[in-house]
């Protein structure tokens, strides 16, 4: 019964992220996946924009900015304002999931859910003898916006990379929903 | 004899992909992994810089520059005078490659040399019930430079995207050098 222990363990620790607890975007997804007897989450991320000061180590880079939801120009703009010196990247994410499975055939039912509802990258992991489903979309934007303290964009392209990665996030949230609805009678 | 059946077939048929080959980047590592008992490769990219014209869906995607060497502002430039319309991405990805494993164990084995020679985001993945290791690494860039026909980055900007995305496939191709002397007594 190593998998029921195991699920009871990892459903009842505290969670460490950043923003301590699951993301109101993928709450319901992550509540629906873990109410089912063969599977549980191991991490999520409904997706998020980012501007990360990066350092050479990803344990230095620092955020000027995380979110999970559409942000705004001025929300950024006044990110900026903490922008001195380094390299400033402006960078959305998109859902990540990790399921835990109990076999590698619901391994495969829920891995074929995902692809249905798009997320096309999902795959199924072997981890310290645990079988893993990867759920990811692959909505993006990575790209620098400051070098050595200077802003090297302008507003008008900030405004165009925020339009985008809102646009991008919005698709996700969508993405998430449909996976949601399909998941819903499994 | 499953494994050794589908090596073979494997690593007769025709190469499918646009470059008709093996990246001369990633050539060595790959025959060094597929002269070894244990293990073939399915898949391998060496880390490119692109400009696509994307599409809704990605067979609707067109290219207008693909590299697996470093670029200068005179070939993208050169690129960018085919480009009409739709949205234009400059993309820098990183290598991917996929190596089909005769047993977890051995998965577990070059999955460490590669984590060990920073390739952190690796992992197995079970595939029709092949275990298959996928090598990957994070150096990235991906970001809108064009918009209805109409370039939105000054020369400046593109010169520093084009500067970043050489550095990381340089560091890229380092990392793969470093991959390939690790394995060479595996």
């Amino acid at each position: 019964m190593t998998f029921d222990f195991d699920k009871k363990q990892i459903l009842s620790k505290k969670d460490k992220s950043s923003i301590q607890g699951i993301d109101p975007g993928i709450k319901k997804l992550v509540n629906l996946i873990n109410s089912h007897k063969d599977y549980y989450t191991t991490s999520s991320c409904a997706g998020r924009i980012q501007l990360i000061l990066q350092g050479k180590k990803k344990c230095d880079s620092e955020w000027l900015l995380k979110s999970h939801k559409m942000v705004l120009l001025k929300d950024v703009k006044k990110a900026l304002k903490q922008y001195a010196q380094g390299e400033l990247w402006f960078r959305q994410e998109a859902m990540i999931l990790h399921v835990c499975c109990r076999t590698v055939e619901a391994a495969n039912l829920i891995l074929n859910f995902a692809r249905q509802q798009g997320f096309k990258r999902s795959g199924i992991m072997a981890m310290n003898r645990r079988t893993i489903v990867e759920i990811l979309s692959q909505e993006k934007v990575d790209t620098i916006i400051g070098l050595d303290g200077k802003i090297v964009v302008d507003d008008n392209y900030l405004e165009l990379l925020i339009r985008i990665a809102n646009s991008k996030l919005k698709s996700n949230i969508k993405k998430i929903k449909n996976l949601e609805k399909s998941l819903i009678s499994f």
